[in-house]
């Protein structure tokens, strides 16, 4: 018999369900499965059951699991009213149905705050008191941490930064909105800046993907400045440049000097984190751009899971 | 020998300095001094010293005194970092150089933060956990009530909500940045919206105005409105579009559904209002759009003096 005490942490991305086990703050192993076209409700409850007969398997039964879910959470509810990737999710009580499938207690939260949470406890948040966790990937994903807390503002709508608005008369976007910040600084921001330029440099760059910008994924544009093209040089600044234009906006309506920059993007770090602190001290005051400071995110792709876990201990007596 | 509890409320104006009698809740009096040419830290500390001390003739003195000052505030440390109306103010003691001169305890808090407090604890804030005070006058004046407390950033630079940036390519603003809100949405921003019209009505309107766009102060567009003027409508309708601009990014960044609205510029909210509505539909998700709910300040200008007076209470056991 075991003493160890064990948590499971599950992160539901719009490709992959993820499950770690987690032991003394640590994930121990790993069991994946891949969304398909299965997205309802059930399917997912489905498959969360699926990987948690395989770890059980091998390290035991856990104590609860906490889950990290794609969309609007209302977590005082265990509801996601609604996600992009799963458009059948609306007004789901996730948290009462997983429990009642794994059969122990289940915390649900945003995977964006489940990020942060991971990352305030065990992380590049570790002892900050205010900070800001940005997820660069598909869109931005956003945790506050506020007074040493997670804000979930009044029914867990907060940190949906990616749509704060840098440019009123900017494109429209999937939330409804127009010119929202993830337009421009995410993974799809990176094929509108392609689009957008007239850098003659872009056809050559552009050859190492069919001459086709919705060909560039995150890590070849990586890849392609790292091979020391131009273009990609160029492509890289400009995102840092509406990254911190978005940073620097935070900066001024929450007063917090710290940001933790994690999600595949944040790889390129090296190419556009120069031109992230330019934009930032063009946007505010010298003394606040002065003031803040950027951290490179330290756990990966455990935050989420690690995060869902500390939430689902937490449920455990 | 009268036992009522007493505090004095300073608030410091571009224009004027207002002391108020704050007893049981409620401002009895009010004693005014214009600023003038006197802007030194000295000049408007002997400026509160006589505000006092005609207060405490007829009313007796204070227990303790609360001031709102303009610009950036560190209440911890009770200093003025800087403050766009007073130039000389660079790292200001300004708590205990006040305290010293009127010999009780004294508390420093941001003008805005101040009118925040005022309406949370006396007025439209009442009983809500979090919501954010905008405060429309020559910039926006912010801030942000969360977890029925004050959030203050890490070093009370929050709220500086004017200068968010919500059109990343748009004028440059004297904190430094571009595109700040409230570049659009104030008394200033009046002035660049009509500039900006090329509304063949713009002539007989601004002809009330000896064709000078500067010499529009708000009150006066609003009596525009009253009188029926075609662009003056169009002009607040232009206004409540970028108010609500600001109002969806911040409900998209927070979560929070409730904006208390005052300053002076409020008087026109039956012209701007129904834009505004509009502008935050286009500008976030249908939900948050449907759940955020505008609130007109009650206090008036005996927000910031209540909010101060309030926190000088809390100055004394």
């Amino acid at each position: 018999m075991t003493t160890t005490l064990r948590d499971y942490g599950v992160d539901i991305g719009g490709t992959n369900i993820r499950l770690g086990v987690v032991e003394d703050d640590l994930v121990v192993a790993q069991y994946r499965q891949p969304v398909g076209e299965h997205r309802s409700p059930q399917a997912i409850v489905a498959l969360i059951v699926e990987l948690q007969q395989q770890a059980m398997q091998e390290w035991g039964p856990a104590r609860a699991v906490g889950v990290g879910a794609p969309g609007i959470v209302d977590p005082q509810a265990g509801m996601i009213l609604k996600s992009p990737h799963f458009s059948e999710w609306i007004g789901f009580s996730a948290r009462d149905a997983i429990a009642q499938a794994v059969g122990v207690p289940v915390a649900l939260e945003n995977d964006a705050n489940a990020i942060a949470i991971g990352e305030a406890r065990y992380g590049a948040g570790t002892g900050l008191t205010n900070f800001i966790m940005l997820t660069l990937g598909t869109g931005i994903g956003g945790g506050l941490v506020l007074r040493g807390e997670l804000f979930q503002g009044d029914r867990g709508f907060a940190a949906e930064v990616g749509h704060m608005v840098i440019q009123r008369d900017g494109p429209a976007c999937n939330c409804g909105g127009h010119g929202c910040w993830e337009l421009f600084a995410s993974a799809s921001g990176l094929h509108r800046l392609i689009d957008a330029s007239d850098d003659p440099a872009k056809a050559a760059f552009l050859e190492h993907f069919h001459g086709e910008s919705t060909r560039v994924t995150p890590a070849a544009a990586y890849e392609r400045a790292l091979d020391g093209d131009l273009f990609a040089h160029q492509l890289w600044r400009q995102f840092g440049g509406y990254l911190g234009t978005g940073i620097a906006s935070l900066m001024n309506v929450l007063g917090v000097e710290h940001f933790v920059i994690g999600g595949g993007i944040a790889a390129a770090w090296d190419f556009f984190a120069e031109a992230t602190q330019r934009a930032i001290a063009r946007h505010t005051y010298p003394e606040n751009a002065a003031a803040v400071q950027l951290h490179r995110a330290q756990l990966g792709d455990d935050a989420g899971i690690l995060g869902s876990a500390y939430l689902a201990s937490r449920c455990v007596a």
